[in-house]
């Protein structure tokens, strides 16, 4: 179903080669960046599962191929046996590959494919859409998870990306050492743990916040991290305390100077015997904020990391490129 | 189908507002940018429709449902009574919007729902998901037609964002006045032209340039637009008019410095009798880059944009919220 997934000059280089008899040729192709982005030392390869599950489900329907027929620039082109052969169109090609998850620099390949090549060309625009998206965010995602050192990272991005992206933002944070996403669909798609706190909804919707903790330890007797920050953050973490006492199993900042607030709410969490609570942080967080937070002492244990890890902010290309390295006769 | 695309928290307030007697409480929600991004002096309203159509078909399976149920943060909530109700759940609120392609300003909503609280709830992220995307790309690629004038934008982006964030870019550029787009499924999908060119794998594909242009004419007869940068631009431009003749219907740049050389090709063409051939710049554009080759005269009449416009580089996330304004009694 992805087959028009592409830019449409892979299908006019397609049906070039067709009608020019080069066919049966055979090329090899990388798939490879010529320079790191700024801000980052080295990569993390990520995106050849969608990859090959495109490879192995390509397929052009005939609606698809009336389509083409439609597109004017395609229109000289798409003759009976050129419909033909795209009805008939599989995948033929080897496909090399380092593993998700290789470290990569500067001109290393990341994907090597050998196929005819009108099969070469096609797949390109769909494996440099692919890779060149879960690559960088995996990159970015390496970055936060090395930050964070003991400290656990959640993935909380998706409403700053596309839905669709989401989900493969959620999988490459994930395979680089995130404990887990907000997502759910991801979680059930790739099975990745799902976590969550409250939100600050929860709290506005109710008279007090008092009624809000209360009545979410009542639906959550085994799992209740309550947001604290919705009001004043101290007397937040002393009510969680007072209300979920040993079941409070955590607490949330999202806003405010982290660092300081993690200290007075860790020692008020302590001194009313809710040691085993977890601090989880979030608010605009990325490599910097928590290597900071880290070197001041900042007794947090979770980082929920959104816009800068699934967007990549200050690399939110990547400029992968996929290059006929070698062409046989035919 | 988009049901779990959400974040588990939407789904445990939604189990928490059911346990506590809470839903038929009827909340307003806004959905806002509270600050441009840098760069932005205005936004472009768009997602409307993705939203809509998740509204539309928002269903829980029974797989899904299964699914929620062995999430520990949420297992504590799911009763078979809470089952009953997501798999019996519809969205049943009102949506106010701006419509799609509207300018908007900090503070304006883009969004207002009306609905039962739980409801109102569920659909937050998927919500600020869409429209936070489609309303950066759309505000970007506004700017690049701006600075366009006259001159045609075409969106060739695919290969740097995620394969399915691609078509939903392809629609927000088409949307702000973008020509048309590279990308044949969003323009199966939109009914938005697809454009294109040659590519240099097709030249390089050839013994020599002279039988790459002669075997693209031949197949293309009505729709040939070469890419003449892949050995010498002004030698290829040379070429193109000598092969395609009047028949020629642009070429394309890709590299080098596109006013000088846009010049020089634009006399080759004229000086060959191809004065109808429309020259095609490409190659690391944006807003101001197209003003500053606007501004020194160069004689080109479409560019191609990609990476810059589908990330929305300068300001790749945008900040929306999505809050409750009002909330009745129930």
């Amino acid at each position: 179903m992805d087959a028009l997934h592409t830019d449409l000059y892979q299908l006019t280089m397609a049906a070039g080669y067709f009608h020019r008899g080069m066919t049966s040729r055979v090329a090899t192709c990388e798939l490879f960046v010529r320079r790191l982005p700024r801000h980052r030392r080295f990569l993390v390869a990520m995106g050849l599962d969608r990859v090959v599950r495109y490879l192995e489900g390509l397929r052009f329907t005939d609606e698809q191929i009336a389509y083409l027929g439609a597109i004017p620039a395609l229109a000289d082109a798409m003759t009976p046996a050129f419909a033909d052969y795209l009805r008939g169109f599989r995948f033929h090609g080897d496909v090399w590959a380092v593993p998700e998850g290789t470290v990569v620099f500067p001109n290393e390949p990341l994907l090597r494919v050998t196929a005819p090549l009108i099969e070469a060309q096609l797949i390109e625009t769909f494996a440099l859409s692919a890779i060149n998206h879960a690559t960088a965010v995996a990159s970015k995602a390496a970055r936060v998870v090395l930050a964070a050192g003991d400290a656990g990272v959640m993935e909380f991005g998706t409403r700053r990306t596309h839905p669709e992206a989401a989900l493969d933002a959620a999988r490459a944070a994930y395979a680089v050492g995130c404990v887990g996403t907000s997502n759910v669909e991801a979680g059930m798609r790739f099975g990745i743990p799902v976590l969550g706190t409250a939100a600050h909804m929860w709290t506005m919707a109710h008279p007090t916040e008092e009624a809000a903790f209360e009545g979410y330890v009542a639906v959550f007797p085994s799992a209740a991290t309550l947001l604290i920050d919705t009001y004043d953050t101290l007397v937040g973490a002393a009510r969680a305390a007072a209300i979920a006492r040993d079941r409070l199993k955590g607490v949330r900042l999202d806003s405010g100077d982290l660092g300081a607030l993690s200290v007075a709410v860790r020692k008020i969490l302590d001194d009313a015997g809710c040691a085993s609570a977890k601090i989880v942080a979030s608010g605009d967080l990325n490599e910097h904020r928590i290597a900071e937070l880290r070197r001041a002492g900042a007794p947090i244990d979770l980082y929920g990391v959104g816009t800068d890890l699934v967007t990549s902010i200050d690399a939110p290309s990547l400029g992968g490129v996929y290059k006929l390295v070698e062409i046989g006769g035919g």
